[in-house]
């Protein structure tokens, strides 16, 4: 199929005027992109590859490994968490010394949800909604059940799909007995983006501590935690942050939290003095504490790259240039794809809506094999209607955007999906 | 001072006989050996480079994440810690479905144990002994402390600090009520190695499971996971695996109760339908479901050609020539080190002596450091006074055993350990 450009096609002039006028446009240099052809929507699942972070991988591997051996565990590997922790910072508004790379996402959910519950034990519910990624209400619900004495996850349901519902939660809050809150700061699904600082606040009026799931807006998203006094906070690495794939996660505690939190996972990395090997527990310091086992020191070096780039160019520019992208998009898909059949599944308002675009369509599975296998787009499928398209905003171009709605509305019109009805859906 | 080698020292010809009847001796031909007059004896704590893992990971980052993107989760990496785990299940005498690579040591113990307790309500004792790495009784600390109900973890003392207490153990398990044994399999200071059957058997006739924590013999000592009847056990990849720096850890779960244990930390790598984003936790059959977050891929890639290498070569070829190292060692020790003021803090029988001999001295930590320092002899020290030395099978030659203890030899007889003295101990 014809895979453009599409200089006569809708929207092609406001590409290039909008692609003159981003200052971020030559950060994509700063990546190894194969083939220029494709058109990489799926940034908010994998980010692509930082050109810095091989020659790193190289020398962790040949060097500090091959070479320096257990040597380098004191030159720089025990460092890493807190360090990188430090160099993220500033992308979520957070001060030093109160981030932490560690571990996965599900598993700092897990250690986080289970200090906050820990410290509130007279309090037994626990808030969350169904646009939450289902992994954090599944690993809310496994704390409940192990500290047991009838705690329980409320699931607090959007009104429409897109939106968060935030009166509704505001309402349950008020009901009191509430824990802790927990919820995704953009959603998965819909890329609705909550107000931190409004939830937050309704958490903390009504005696709750509050944990934000950052995992699809760091890197995207200002999240401003330690001015709108979020408690506790994690995400993963590996979407906005281009750390590579299954790059380490990390956590945010409140500074003022540190000494009152304990992490129920207690591994080594935790302990005040590792090496002391002493049979009873006494955590470390500050956010170390949060650490539990043995860095992954290859997936984590690797991470630097992606989270340093976003670090110097700044998280406001970041989110500018991505609200430029998702709002050409919802004006071209309006143009060019709700005459096919598509419906917009996130919000209009930019200042609700993350770094990615949902369309809704009753062949979304179909057309989606289609854009993979004849389209060179790479987009997400989420069951069972919805094409998520990302906007990495240092790695995809407005003209990325443009040519991606014409092949979408080509594969549509043209009916190259239609082959892949029936197929089964395999994706991530 | 003189490196060596020592030819005219006790024990060069035994050495020689020994190195010219070693059939692994052309093993260390497929590592990454920079510096050749390194006498490497830390392999217990950080394995070498395999030669084969740094174009593993080349092709990781460049190929697989560089330009396959998103679509290589589909392309292998969802397959990676079932297949690893599959691929190092013979190492440890397990069937094929029951060995996981999955998070930390200290996560994967966290889960099984919480599993474990999970399922033997009604009973709240769970054994461990003093001579277990410091982290699995934290661990088990932290297990207690979410679940409540007056469990408890009780740690049964060793008699000497060298050998384990087994009669012991047996006796606290006649008491009754234990819901959980859990011991390291080789412990981490002295190396004594527990005959795992026979506790396993203790255990179950008590009614109690056993959960085994092979860190430190995985790779090194046989276990036999399958024909001692163990319920669980963990292990880490970055020892005698030679899996890399915080290389993931591994999970075994015995197959018959797969459907009887719950994990406790519900994330969605451990989901039946991981992408079919349903706020119900139902878990996948088999092993899988002790999963939980997004598998670090680039750490867990490199950690294949050194599980592979032990997989091919045999735990018992390779246990064959740990035993003869460490004999030799010990006869050698005996013969040159004792009368400079060591003693051997390692079990004498090599069958209960894991791939690893603890010699204490009063001047340890300087003897260490000199090591390092002048020596050219990477060891361990572990505090207050234990120099560890560990004999990775496949990268340490009989020439090296030779060589470094008349290296040790000299660091003694020459006083060159004195400017060390009074330094602060940072080690790994």
């Amino acid at each position: 199929m014809d895979l453009g450009p599409f200089p006569d096609a809708p929207g092609h002039d406001r590409a290039l005027a909008l692609a003159a006028a981003d200052p971020l446009a030559s950060e994509r240099d700063a990546f190894v992109i194969v083939d220029p052809e494709l058109v990489y929507l799926d940034g908010n699942s994998l980010g692509r590859l930082p050109a810095a972070a091989p020659d790193v991988v190289h020398d962790v591997v040949q060097r500090q490994w091959g070479e320096r051996l257990i040597r380098s565990w004191n030159e720089g590997w025990w460092e890493l968490p807190a360090r990188l922790g430090d160099l993220l910072a500033p992308v979520v508004g957070a001060g030093p010394g109160q981030v932490l790379m560690s571990e996965s996402t599900s598993t700092n959910l897990f250690k986080l949800a289970g200090a906050a519950l820990l410290a509130r034990p007279g309090r037994s519910r626990v808030l969350t909604d169904d646009l939450n990624f289902p992994t954090d209400v599944h690993v809310l619900d496994g704390v409940c059940r192990l500290l047991g004495d009838d705690r329980d996850v409320e699931v607090v349901a959007s009104p429409d799909g897109v939106h968060g519902p935030v009166e509704a939660l505001e309402a349950a809050l008020a009901d009191g007995d509430v824990a802790l809150l927990s919820l995704s700061h953009v959603v998965y699904r819909s890329g609705y983006a909550y107000d931190v600082a409004r939830l937050t606040e309704a958490a903390h009026a009504a005696g709750a501590l509050v944990l934000w799931d950052c995992s699809h807006s760091v890197g995207s998203v200002p999240v401003d935690l330690d001015a709108a006094g979020v408690d506790l906070a994690v995400g993963c690495s590996y979407k906005h942050l281009n750390g590579g794939p299954g790059a380490p996660a990390w956590l945010y505690v409140r500074e003022g939290l540190h000494d009152e939190l304990s992490n129920p996972v207690t591994g080594w990395f935790g302990h005040a003095e590792p090496f002391g090997f002493d049979l009873g527990f006494e955590p470390a310091q500050g956010i170390r504490r949060f650490a539990v086992g043995t860095t992954p020191v290859l997936s984590m070096a690797a991470a630097e790259a992606g989270i340093a780039q976003v670090a110097r160019v700044g998280i406001d520019a970041v989110r500018a240039k991505s609200v430029a992208l998702s709002s050409f998009l919802v004006e071209l898909a309006d143009e060019v794809l709700v005459p096919l059949g598509f419906e917009l599944a996130s919000p209009r308002d930019p200042a609700r809506r993350g770094g990615q675009v949902a369309l809704r369509h009753d062949d979304a599975w179909p057309i989606t094999r289609a854009l993979v296998e004849d389209a060179k787009v790479l987009p997400d499928f989420r069951a069972p209607d919805v094409l998520r398209l990302g906007l990495a905003a240092l790695t995809t171009s407005f003209l990325d955007v443009h040519t991606a709605v014409h092949r979408i509305a080509a594969v549509v019109r043209d009916g190259r999906h239609e082959p892949f009805r029936g197929t089964t859906a395999t994706v991530t």
